[in-house]
């Protein structure tokens, strides 16, 4: 164990990057300047950032240091990819309390290479200071997409298919577990936890993937989304940021939302309903897109990477609706994560 | 009085960009997506963060909450122009934590509006999340720069000029007086604090200027510094980071470090010697730069924005030295501020 004030800021920022190498052409200078330079010629530039702060965030009682790098990465990934673009940098800003030591942040940037590695992103400058509480981490993703070839959230139109990928509310139903077991464990209970056959629901939560093969499925049958959003505060969440941002409504059907088995399944167990999970859960990390409704062929058979059809645009008039299993009619409402609201 | 948690973070957000305008034709998304979307044609990118914590990097019983929005926005333009860019985007993650108000988030992005519109820069993003303790600002801004005129900390050569902009010393001085009357406060001293004669300390600590001026100069004579890089840390532990990079050393005079006399009237005050404060307090925010030695007569004479040539550049084996007013020469040592350090 080695305490962070024996190494000082510059010694542990060189220890932190050892093993980190550049991938990108684009990537001019890296750490150790006052700036990162980047070079993204005739493409054009995206910028994301994403703040997590301990006990607000993330929980390191269930949460590891390195599954906790990971995901930090990955969530600014996932905000790129949502653009229609490719991560390519990333800067880290991490402020530490004297609680952790150098090891620590080595497991931490360990979950960040190993992002940095499968999705080819260099992380290339930061910031490392102290913190009175608890652990800060601040991720800056810059990313390149070609002009014309950017999905924002306004370009939804009229009659648009309304898709998403993978599955939904896994990811919560993950978080419901881990703080279930971790009531167990605060009362004494000496058992293990037993996440036996429930291990892709914890991994959802704990270590989730972005849809770099989403993008990459898209770009080889030459589509651009009409508009795009991550799925990180829930369904419902996204699809009313789409249809305000675009100008239109949107009607969805219950019986089309992917829930995996497992997670229909924890809900029962929670007596929960899963279309809740997946509308208001979040951090699914899934893809949530519009295409003409020309593309019905392409994406109703879209098996590898996986991507359903929902439902579909309409005027604004029509609001934002959900056609549950009995044929009802229901307004779509955020009630995803919102850490500053009531 | 409104509480941030009766708006939430969208709401919050649009509250707090109004009147924030785009000035810049590089920003062609702002704010309201899953990313920003820049273009910088043929121009580099610059890319540097910077993390604020309260009680780490200001306390607010004496820094106002619009300057320290104008502080946090200046240190990262400082980081732009130090690489001889220019800033043109910046992100702005807040952590809140349930002490502070609307009002006070606006009076924050107040100072940051003035920052931002005085150095023609656009607010084009940001997360803004609850926190549990205290205030958090993570700044990245983003700057371009053309290929070929980037002045990293790794081009300075044996014989180069070393100057340094403006004066030294001043924002720590002004950071001891603010602490000296908040323990007379905190004691119950019903005294008004007594700045008068001072501002120049004071407004030196609680609202810096970027040297935006001096590239500005630079570009006009068309001078590409060899080396630069802005005085945060303290003079020392610049100019040791120029040599390491540079693989060189250093030689600067004493006499030759600009103080201007409220700093050094100050430092009798405090019982200090005011070269310490100039070589090892930080936060002026000024520019240290190499030039070729042919430059001698152009910034010899630069006294509008003020630059001073305070040593030059030598063989690495020479190690850094500063030449003191007695004639000694001593090695120079970084002893600035680095909050990670014992």
């Amino acid at each position: 164990m080695t305490a962070i004030k024996e190494l000082g800021e510059f010694k542990l920022i060189d220890k932190l990057m050892e093993g980190f190498e550049i991938k990108n052409e684009s990537t001019k200078l890296s750490v150790g300047d006052d700036c990162a330079v980047l070079d993204y010629k005739n493409k054009q530039t995206l910028v994301t950032k994403d703040l997590l702060l301990e006990g607000v965030h993330f929980d390191l009682t269930y949460c590891p240091l390195m599954h906790l790098g990971y995901k930090s990465a990955i969530v600014n990934f996932s905000d790129v990819y949502a653009m229609n673009g490719k991560p390519k940098q990333m800067i880290v800003g991490l402020g530490v309390s004297k609680r952790f030591d150098v090891e620590d942040m080595q497991e931490l940037y360990a979950g960040m290479k190993l992002a940095c590695d499968k999705y080819g992103v260099d992380l290339v400058g930061g910031d490392t200071t102290a913190s009175l509480t608890g652990l800060t981490i601040s991720i800056t993703c810059i990313g390149e997409a070609e002009e014309g070839k950017i999905s924002k959230r306004s370009g939804a139109k009229d009659t648009d298919l309304i898709c998403v990928t993978g599955d939904l509310g896994a990811a919560y139903m993950g978080l419901l577990l881990l703080e279930r077991e971790k009531k167990v464990f605060d009362k004494g209970g000496d058992d293990e936890p037993d996440f036996a056959g429930k291990e892709y629901l914890i991994e959802r939560q704990l270590k989730p993937e972005a849809r770099k093969d989403i993008i990459e499925a898209l770009e080889r049958i030459n589509v651009v989304p009409t508009s795009m959003m991550d799925v990180s505060d829930g369904l419902s969440s996204e699809l009313l940021h789409i249809c305000k941002a675009s100008g239109v409504g949107c009607r969805i059907y219950e019986d089309r939302i992917p829930i995996d088995y497992l997670t229909a399944q924890m809900s029962e167990d929670f007596k929960l309903n899963p279309t809740m999970a997946a509308l208001n859960g979040g951090e699914d990390y899934e893809l949530l897109f519009t295409v003409p409704l020309s593309m019905f062929d392409v994406f109703s058979q879209l098996n590898n990477p996986k991507v359903t059809i929902i439902g579909h645009i309409t005027d604004a008039s029509l609001g934002a609706k959900i056609i549950s299993s009995d044929g009802g009619e229901h307004d779509i409402t955020a009630q995803g994560w919102n850490s500053l609201a009531e």
